[in-house]
Formats: structure tokens, sequence, C-alpha cells
């Protein structure tokens, strides 16, 4: 009978210890990688343990994170932020921060190059959609998103990204931008929870789904609202980069609270 | 025998549902708060529970959200963002969503009005340390800042806040400037998670925490790295509104993440 006591002695002070680890206490710092060697087609993944490559077979070899850093600069990834005039601030600052700390090259986009306007701050965009750079992955943003909806011309500069840009994330309400143009169709989505019905009556070919901090269709990611940017981007990075170099970004920026898998992840083979 | 092992399932199984709630559940939609009725001395705070008001011990009456951020507007609160060029963008960008949703008028001040730019983004100051507003709340952050620790001209402007702010925040490195300017003078802080034994050396009359995503000392507040602006913030709104609000702005931000009490606390009565 005593050691039935103890059973739950060890049951309920362990579970009370796991939960309390996930509120205060730091995880190791991840200072290396493990990586492939260069053979042109992995070389910017990263991998969780020791092992065979699982695209090109070689063996993994162990990296630290600078020498990756510096690695991927041989193969910068350019993101452009579609921002429109009352973006809300956080939507497209947290994705900020996470690209330009995984060495992204990060851009900012509008119609024309006149200053914009979000909660707290004005700031002009480097390009307007006539001189912007070619996307690897777009991103579209929330806060007022109406007059951007009802652009022919910007929905249209949307629409064209599809022939080059390999990703696409909304953040928020930038999903009506991503479903105007139709890059929604057929596909699973989220956005700002307040917005959940009505995109769902606005974009009839689109599941749109409740209580999701992000959703993955393979090439088109939607979040939540406003600091759920942070969590779409992180795992963006973990996509393009390996979730341990995602883990090193989410530490860097003191996001002690990022759990990678906490979204819906569809097709995750792609 | 059969109860015990009952006993053990019932265990487990609330254990893990309630560690699972934490990451895949939404809380309740926060949109009444308890008030106390309008007295001039406590009537821009909220309570959890109905009750009589432990300031002034009227009884407490329920107010819609709405209502409540109406009333607020007849006593903003000003936010002073001190931003030097070179800042990470998320220590401001963070806590600028904070207080701009809760409704708090938040200004940016330099040294001069000359463009600042962050990690992706320029931008102006909409005000120097010449012509800045009286401010409430003063907040420094970090990203570059040993030239502000330098700068005497600055360091004596924000001195010189001690005599009108009613609260001090700093984000990642930004303690570095408090510091300097005297401010956590034996006081309890912390700073960026890399920083931690530096700043110790630096102010060797301030007690310097790691692990800690922020530390309250009545009127000063330090917070970690980066993203531990938001919960710093949070924290803020939370002392000056009460916890309802605060969780409330949390709610809007999706920032469903935040664990109120998640850092240290001194003299919990002020």
């Amino acid at each position: 009978m005593k050691r039935i006591y103890l059973v739950i002695l060890f049951l309920l002070t362990y579970f009370n210890i796991s939960h309390a680890q996930t509120t205060t206490q730091k995880s190791t710092i991840i200072d290396s990688v493990f990586v492939c060697p260069p053979c042109g087609s992995c070389d910017y993944q990263t991998f969780d343990k020791a092992g065979k490559c699982p695209m090109c077979g070689m063996t993994l070899i162990r990296m630290s994170l600078n020498d990756f850093k510096k690695q991927l600069n041989l193969k910068p990834v350019t993101v452009c932020f579609y921002i429109q005039d009352g973006v809300e601030l956080l939507d497209f600052a947290g994705p900020m921060e996470v690209f330009t700390t995984a060495g992204f090259h990060v851009v900012t986009v509008s119609k024309t190059k006149t200053e914009l306007h979000t909660n707290g701050l004005s700031f002009i965009p480097q390009y307007s959609i006539k001189d912007a750079p070619k996307a690897d992955v777009l991103v579209v943003f929330g806060g007022s998103f109406a007059e951007t909806v009802a652009d022919t011309a910007v929905i249209s500069w949307i629409r064209a990204q599809r022939s080059t840009a390999s990703y696409f994330l909304s953040v928020c309400t930038g999903a009506y931008i991503l479903g105007k143009a139709g890059i929604l169709d057929n596909m699973t989505a989220t956005t700002y929870f307040l917005q959940i019905d009505n995109l769902q009556k606005t974009l009839p070919n689109t599941k749109v789904l409740a209580n999701t901090r992000f959703v993955d269709n393979g090439n088109v990611i939607t979040t939540a609202g406003i600091s759920a940017g942070i969590d779409g981007a992180l795992y963006l990075v973990e996509k393009l980069r390996g979730r341990d170099y995602a883990k090193s970004i989410a530490q860097t920026i003191e996001y002690d609270k990022w759990i990678p898998d906490q979204g819906l992840v569809l097709n995750k083979g792609n």
C-alpha cells in the first residue's frame, strides 16, 4: 500500500515539476547545429541530431552556429513585407525581428513610397509595387485592410508573386489580402480571432479555423492575430533552416514561450 | 486496490489536461470589468471580482470594457519611449503595441529629431529631449546602447525624468541606460540573458538576476531581452489599470502565452 502512495507522490511531483519547468527554466543554449556537408542541394538546412541527411544521404557534421550563419549569407532569403497604411504594428514588427535575426533580407513594399502610419510610428517603405525586388517569401499583415483588398492594382501584384515566391505568409487579417488574391482558394487558414466567421463568409472556398495559432498548407501559411506573427515567422524559419536553428532564433529574441508545434501543419512532407 | 488505480488515472488525466489547456484552449473573452464608482482617486483601476474597493471602500460595479476604455480617455497616461539609433526593433515595438492598445499616449523621443535605424525599419522620432512632453512613464530599450550610455546630455535628461515620471521601464540592455542614470542604484534588476554578468560588473550597487522575465521594484521595472518587453508592458498596464484590463489587452493582441505573475515582484504593496 505504501508503494502506491509513493507512486502517487512521484506522479504528482513529476507533473508539477515538469509543468513548472515550462514557465521558469531556461532551455540549453544552442551554439552549434548538425548540417549536411556541402552538396549543393541541402546546405542551408539544420538537423536536430547526428546521422545521415534524409535528403542526400551524406553523414551530418556538427557546425558552430556562427559558422552556419556565415554560410547562410551565401544564399540570402529575400522576404518582401507588403505593408499598407494603418497596418497593425506588432503584426509586422514581430516577424521582422524574427527574419532579420535569422539573417533573412527583409524589405518593405507598399503601393507607393508615401509615408505609412501604424499605431505609434510612421515610416516610408523602401519599395513600391513597381520596383520591389523578387520575393522568395511574401508576407502580408492586418490592421486596416479593406482599402488594400479593394485595390485591384495591389491585389494583382500580390497574385503575380505566385510565379516567383516560394512561400506566402499572412498575419492576422492579412488573410483577407491573400484570400482576395486567390492564394487561399481550397486551402485551410486562420486569422484574427474576432474575424474567423467573417473571413469564412468572405472566402467560401477556404476552410477557416478558430483557436489555431497558425496553419501551414505547404507553401501558404496563415496565422492568428498580432503577436501570433512571431510564431508563424519562427515556424517558417524552421521550414527553411531546421528546428534547431529556429530554436536558436527564439532564444536570441528571448521568446522562451515558443512551442514549435503549436499550430496546424497540413501536408507535413512539404 | 481498484480505487487507488482510479486515483492514479484521475491524477494523470487531470495533470495532462490542465497542462494541455495552457497551450491549446482559449480563455474566456473579457468584455466587462469591476470598477469603483467615480470618487476621484481610483476611477481608472479595474478589479478581478465584485466587492468593496480596497482603496476607498465603495462597492464595486460591473462596467463594459468599452465604457471603461472611454472613461480612461479622460485621464490619458503619457508614455515616453526614449529611442536611440540602432535600437532593437521588437524591444520597443512590443511595448508600443501593448501601450497603444491599452489607450496610453505613446510618444517617441530621441536626442535629436534625426532619422533612427533599427533592424529593417527607419523612422523619425516625434520629439527631441529638448521638446519632449512630460512623461508619466519613461521607457528605454536595448540594441546599440553604448553611445547613449556615454552621452552625458542624454543621461542627464533621463535622470531628470525622476522629478516627474511615476514609472521607469527598461527592456533588454536598456537597463544599462537606467543604470548609468542612477535609477537602478540599490535596486534589483534584469537584462538580456547574455549581458547578466556584464551588467552586474557595471552596476555594483544593483542586484542583477538571471532567468527572470522582469523585476519590479515598485516604480522601476526592468525586463529580460527583446520579446520580454511585451510581458513587462502588460505587467505595467496591470499595475495601472488592474489585472482583468491587462488580460483583455493580452487577448486583444492574441498574446495567449502571457502569464501575469511570470516575473519577480518586489515591494508588492507598491
